[in-house]
């Protein structure tokens, strides 16, 4: 059990590192020698722990959804009102977007294309299945209100989704926003949006 | 003069295809020999039109920025009333996204790590110069309603950015949701977010 504790915990690191060679190189340009390289690892070390570049990629990206729900998901199941629920698992993930430290992860997560095949629909699963969640609860938020739904769960779901993950491509934690004032003006946006007021 | 909008629209041509060519190969993976025989050119008489392959990365990037303008920006300009001229921006600005024509051009423009150094810089400019003329069209219709801005006009403008970049990763044009009803439920959703109505 310990043994198996660990070589998942060296597999992140594997993740976390390979991540940030992709980012910087370009996936088709990074050989998995710079990867190995990086880790600290012989090629065939790597190829040991990984099996192929293309498994790699994958692996990155299945370990970024285990964050999501290992940070986001577990920590909100318990809360018990469907808006307090929505509105903690808006600033969670805000949280997890913009946190420098995952930041070559969320990237790849978003620009997913270079990842085909099998492994692809796996991951466009775990994907899916994340949407599922928010589309049910802001159902569940909408039925709750004193009017009909303003807007189909699905395209507030997406809205919100664009919302959360086009952060990566301006917002900076060092900048004028903080992160907290920014999830909640985010998340009250969200919730004006979705019930209109 | 016709001979300049002849190579201009020739230049429109190429970039189209070779978007083409380097949203299936990807940027690095696809060799300026693919794209000559693509656009069916040999590659000198390609390299005589773009100079090289960062350049005409650049004019592909440049290209969907001047379509922004011309498709987008030209038509809303002369509308008065700053809410209208929000609300028209916002669904011309979801009909450039969505519609397949310009599909890869959208997802290249959206994932620009590849261009470098001043092409680089030239392209953000642009894409500065639209945000600065979002917050400040946002910033019109907040000063128009009665009661005190709900959000800085910067985060509304990124939202936006957000719901409607976020669209060329799951919308299709041919789903349960025609363009119209999205443009005008985003539009609507939008508006209340911002002004909480």
């Amino acid at each position: 059990m310990s043994v198996k504790r660990n070589s998942r915990h060296e597999l992140r690191e594997i993740c976390r590192v390979a991540a940030r060679v992709f980012y910087e190189k370009g996936y088709d340009r990074a050989s998995m020698q710079d990867i190995a390289r990086a880790v600290g690892l012989t090629k065939a070390g790597l190829y040991h722990h990984v099996g192929s570049k293309d498994r790699l990629l994958f692996e990155i990206m299945n370990y970024g959804m285990d964050i999501l729900d290992e940070v986001v998901l577990a920590r909100v199941r318990k809360i018990p009102d469907p808006s307090e629920r929505l509105r903690a698992t808006i600033v969670g993930h805000i949280d997890l977007v913009v946190r420098a430290r995952d930041l070559e992860i969320t990237v790849i997560l978003n620009e997913n294309r270079s990842l085909r095949g099998t492994l692809r629909r796996k991951i466009n699963l775990r994907k899916s299945a994340y949407i599922h969640y928010l589309e049910d609860l802001i159902a569940e938020v909408q039925a709750g209100a004193s009017h009909p739904p303003l807007v189909p769960p699905t395209l507030a779901a997406f809205a919100l989704l664009g919302m959360i993950n086009w952060l990566y491509q301006w917002y900076r934690p060092q900048g004028p926003v903080k992160q907290a004032e920014l999830a909640e003006i985010y998340a009250d946006f969200f919730f004006r949006g979705l019930l209109g007021k």
